[in-house]
């Protein structure tokens, strides 16, 4: 899969082929986030649920229930759930990163203000765990609430851990579960859970979901130090935001006195200069961790690959396999 | 009930009569803001929940589910949920607010900062949703879910609403429902259900907590004009950061055209000056608001009473017809 066939990237196939229920999701979406008494709400919802985001999320929720064969109705109370948590989420994290744009458009911390992107995040978590108790079935609860838990935890954790040099990698990857995976793996577990499918398919689901969502934030990570304009990312910004990722981290790790000072005085002290930006590559490059952080993006890609293909073939199956070897064919 | 018999004030008793019920709650809420990741989360949380609060809102879910029977563990966790989801929201007004003291103590967004009451609040609406998933029981779940969203659509409602002289008694209800009265009925609805008792006695609880949510919060906001320092209430403080409460609707809604003005002037465009408080005063005696408030509040007391009273008799019954006494004596 390469970046330039944009008319076959697989979540816009997975997009095509749950065209339906991906039109209740919508339709859903937008019934719940109405509010007959505070019109602030809708107004909020609307900037960042209709701003052209992928719908991965609800789409791996959608996905995993229908190749289960899932033939209810909850899929898309499940899948509307799951948006209104990462919507939730981008609205407290814009807050609290203090960001200016967000999907190419000014955040709404921005064009409103704080109180409401605080409030409005507050409601719609309110309006999710509504959409997850209409569906009746208290697993799928205990999954999405869980989830929310990780995440929140996962945020407080990233807040204390940045710009601290004594951040490990066990560190790093519980604030990336919390960060992506844990709402990427409760989405396609709940897909199972719902269509009431064995343990050993509810599990291989959620590792799944797991694997994809670190492989995915590791890219992410990984293209900050590593990225050109056909990547879409910005080179530094990370670096200049002074945040602790994996390819700095290991670095850290193999710092001599010197290097260390280094790292010090620009993440822990965010004293930074012309200049610093590029010696922060080099020594990133001098200890080829780079190299090593692509090889772990890889190695949880490959674990999400072989977690799917342990699924009964179907199609569906399959643009998840191809959604997952999409993510590190950035890297590859 | 008068104020300077301290040893019997209803709550004091409430807390007697409770008082293993409440030691379990005390307990399972040290374990639950627990955080196995993020140390900054139980200290946040204990600097809130620790500081004293009365657990009124604890106390209303464990004495209703006991006067009507309960024998099983639930309304523990029920009561944990109820004061998780007071403290989540504690935490965001204070960030909405601006606020720099919460009983007596500096505010959790000044002794940290804004983030760490965001996300910490996030952690706590999340735990407050795994501890409901715990009881099996869907009906809570969706009454406690449709008070946490009723409880944010409130506070963006109380938000757009502020400062706007169109604000009426209807919006104002919305509004204290949002802000009091939806967690009141909800906990001590939830202490009727778990119980599986009928649906009056159920419908009864729940008209016994809005009804003591709302003319607790009128109470409130009738002494921040008319309080002494016998109520602990600051006179003034809803003036000067402009909120539109009952007893300042009910003097616009009589206003002529100088008075109008004068309102729009001092709420409307925030420009308030030398002995503004005294003139707003002066105009809410003129139309003798703060006594048709004070009936108001009576009113919903009295409802309060009667929905308490249509239950079977108790011990726990009557100490909850005294609390609502209790929370209008200081008007009385």
């Amino acid at each position: 899969m390469s970046l330039d066939q944009p008319a076959s990237k697989p979540h816009e196939r997975l997009a095509a082929a749950l065209q339906d229920d991906l039109a209740g999701v919508n339709a859903l979406i937008r019934d719940r986030m109405a509010s007959r008494h505070a019109p602030r709400i809708p107004e909020v919802t609307a900037h960042l649920v209709e701003a052209g985001g992928k719908r991965l999320r609800p789409m791996l929720t959608l996905a995993s229930a229908r190749l289960c064969g899932y033939e209810g109705p909850y899929h898309v109370h499940l899948a509307a759930t799951v948006e209104f948590i990462h919507t939730a989420t981008l609205l407290h994290d814009d807050v609290v990163d203090e960001s200016q744009k967000r999907r190419g458009r000014p955040t709404a911390n921005l064009l409103w203000d704080n109180k409401s992107s605080v409030l409005v995040g507050d409601y719609l978590f309110a309006r999710s765990f509504q959409l997850m108790t209409e569906t009746g079935n208290i697993r799928v609860l205990r999954i999405l609430s869980d989830a929310a838990a990780t995440i929140a935890e996962g945020e407080v954790l990233q807040m204390t851990a940045a710009q601290d040099l004594a951040t490990d990698e066990a560190v790093y990857l519980q604030v990336v579960r919390g960060k992506t995976a844990a709402l990427f793996s409760a989405a396609t577990e709940v897909g199972g859970v719902i269509a009431g499918r064995p343990e050993a398919e509810v599990k291989a689901l959620f590792d799944y979901g797991d694997a994809l969502g670190i492989a995915f934030q590791i890219v992410d990570d990984l293209l900050d130090y590593w990225g050109s304009d056909a990547t879409g990312k910005n080179v530094g910004d990370d670096f200049r935001e002074r945040k602790l990722t994996l390819p700095v981290i290991k670095a850290v790790a193999k710092a001599d006195a010197e290097e260390r000072a280094f790292w010090s005085r620009v993440i822990e002290k965010g004293d930074q200069g012309e200049g610093d930006l590029d010696h922060a590559i080099a020594l990133l490059n001098k200890h080829d961790t780079l190299e090593a952080t692509r090889q772990d993006a890889l190695a949880w890609s490959a674990k999400a690959k072989s977690a799917m293909l342990s699924l009964p073939q179907s199609d569906l199956r399959d643009m998840l396999v191809d959604l997952n070897d999409y993510v590190v064919a950035r890297v590859s």
